[in-house]
């Protein structure tokens, strides 16, 4: 029987119980297709810290980078802003983590599910149907630059710093995960960057530009970001896939994900060139309502999946999954952030519950 | 008689004639409130580069700083995209007037007009009423921060630099104009960054946050500006004023523009503490409607209005725009960019023409 080793972060927040029901699926799964999953639970965020100090121990991330597939659920909250030491923030742990597992192809799909389309803040012909994917740049750019820092200047007055920085060599790598999603799905890739304010950003449009030759059945436009943002909430439907820049990247995927109207239900993939991908839902780690038999366990569910088929190779498990989370929308299952009228109101748990009788 | 010195920049693609309208909208002041004004046109943006090699010369620059107020239309097109140095693109001559006039306090409103609320792509029950004002800082950061460039390495490949770097001076000057607006307005300044992964964000908020105890009538709140970005689209109308750094401020104000669905509509300000303001439409240049009088000019009549308001203790004469802006709507006239179902398709003129008979 193929053993797959899994280390599970489930971090801060409502991390702990939407990562729960993800395991509950993946019993499931060991049951459906025979194999096994060998997991190691391990701390990272916020309650890494109140336990050792640090966001991530060494050993955590030595953990991680040896297994198969790294899962997480969500990190950080108000308990730690400011109170702890800046490179010791619960965030710190997941970008060491993202940096020290080289993902830096971050796959954010903003899909509109029929069930939902209604949920969106956008006229409802805008988003049925919507089915988008934003590749994020994730192990580079500002998010790492040096230098970076707040400096006290010689009059005792202080300046924050930050820089961002991108090899060619990064810039090209994403744009190929960029082509290749492209040459997937609908064959049409827009990069957005800076490029009319910002240096990196012309680089970043001169190596996608150079990239493109090796995929000539893929339509590449180019748009600026500001332009992007408007774009995103105008006609969203326009768009097949995005390549863009961390911090551009941040910014796009969250907005792209609010307009499906479903937030607690998309999930992300990080992938490297080798060793194991992360995946994570693409929400917070929602505090206020922790530990309330509240959160949406969906998106984490559905990241699960994505690890599924991009790096344990079980893809039909994880469209066994993906059709019985359509199953549970359409019996009208809903969670307290996708609920509307006539539906069935459930928590946590019992969304778990109903996918596991899809399922 | 009072007598005004006005630069004016038409600059490039749908410029010069937008500005012909607002330009006729002044003479209509001059007649009706008994004042002059001196109005020297100049260039900025790609017809600069043509005319001189340079973007913006210093004398242009020289004139516009011992003027009253600078007001303009656009810059840039594919024409140059590419064509020029880097340092000499249009957008540079805007950045480098921007700087040059240090008018660091961008003033963005994202007004609803009732008369379009059904253009906006997002629910009209959403965006109906809206009037949020975002306030961008315009002369630091990445946009002026160096280090900078494309930089070859020592193996002959390259990497591009751009540097966020914001004094703390910088910080308080940008925060007090959004604790100022927000006390005339509703009450409530939502400060956004990205304090959990910058360290130019993280000195952002502190500052912001000490800056808000001199304004104890104003609630603040701080806001990642990932989740801003979502907040936009979610539920706009819970904002009333926003302070971010200049590329955010980039990001964030196109996107809610867009949502009020009157892109071509909405003028901006741009502030220094002394010496002129700075007055021009959000949107861009639009080269692909240059010259067929299908701009839509109301965007920059409304930056004129800010003009007279803020630099040319001229209220009255703005609020009597503004208000033959809502009538002309009223009336049914709309430019292509928000033409719908049974009104009065107008061009860039004859739009021009209805305002000023609405005057
Ligand atoms: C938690 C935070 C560090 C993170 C980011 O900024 O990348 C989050 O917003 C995300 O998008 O995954
Ligand atoms: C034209 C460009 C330099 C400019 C900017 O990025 O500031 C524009 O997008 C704006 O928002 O005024």
């Amino acid at each position: 029987m193929t053993t797959y080793n899994l280390t599970v972060f489930p971090g801060d927040g409502i991390g702990p119980e939407i990562v729960d029901q993800g395991l509950r699926v993946l019993e499931w799964v060991e049951e459906a297709y025979g194999v096994k999953f060998d997991i190691h639970t391990d701390l990272l965020g916020g309650i890494s810290y109140d336990t050792h100090g640090l966001p991530l121990t060494e050993a955590a991330l030595a953990k991680a980078q040896a297994s198969d597939a790294v899962l997480m659920g969500s990190v950080g909250g108000p308990k730690w802003d400011g109170k702890t030491d800046y490179d010791k923030r619960p965030e710190q742990g997941l970008l060491n983590l993202r940096k020290g597992l080289n993902v830096f192809a971050n796959l954010r799909p903003a899909y509109c599910f029929d069930a939902l389309a209604d949920a969106s803040s956008l006229k409802k012909e805008l988003v049925a149907g919507l089915d988008m994917l934003i590749v994020r740049e994730l192990a580079g750019g500002v998010y790492f630059g040096e230098p970076r820092g707040i400096n006290t200047l010689e009059d005792g007055t202080r300046e924050g710093i930050n820089t961002q920085r991108y090899h060619e060599s990064e810039i090209s790598r994403i744009a190929r995960v960029g082509f290749e999603m492209a040459q997937k799905r609908g064959g049409r890739l827009v990069s957005a960057e800076k490029s009319n304010v910002m240096e990196s950003g012309l680089l970043w449009r001169e190596v996608v530009t150079a990239v493109a030759t090796d995929y000539p059945d893929v339509e590449l436009s180019h748009m600026l970001a500001d332009n992007c943002a408007m774009q995103i909430v105008r006609a969203p439907k326009q768009f097949d896939v995005i390549v863009t820049d961390n911090l551009f990247g941040d910014l796009l995927s969250d907005e792209a994900a609010m307009l499906t109207g479903s937030l607690g239900m998309l999930p992300s993939a990080s992938l490297s060139d080798e060793g194991p991908g992360l995946y994570e839902p693409i929400h917070g780690s929602a505090p206020d309502i922790a530990g309330q038999d509240l959160a949406n366990p969906i998106a984490t569910i559905l990241s699960f999946a994505m690890a599924l088929r991009y790096s344990l190779n079980l893809g039909d498990a994880a469209t066994a999954i993906e059709h019985a989370v359509s199953v549970t929308l359409d019996q009208g299952y809903r969670t307290a952030d996708i609920m509307s009228e006539g539906m069935k109101s459930v928590g946590t748990k019992a969304m778990g519950d109903a996918l596991l009788a899809a399922l």
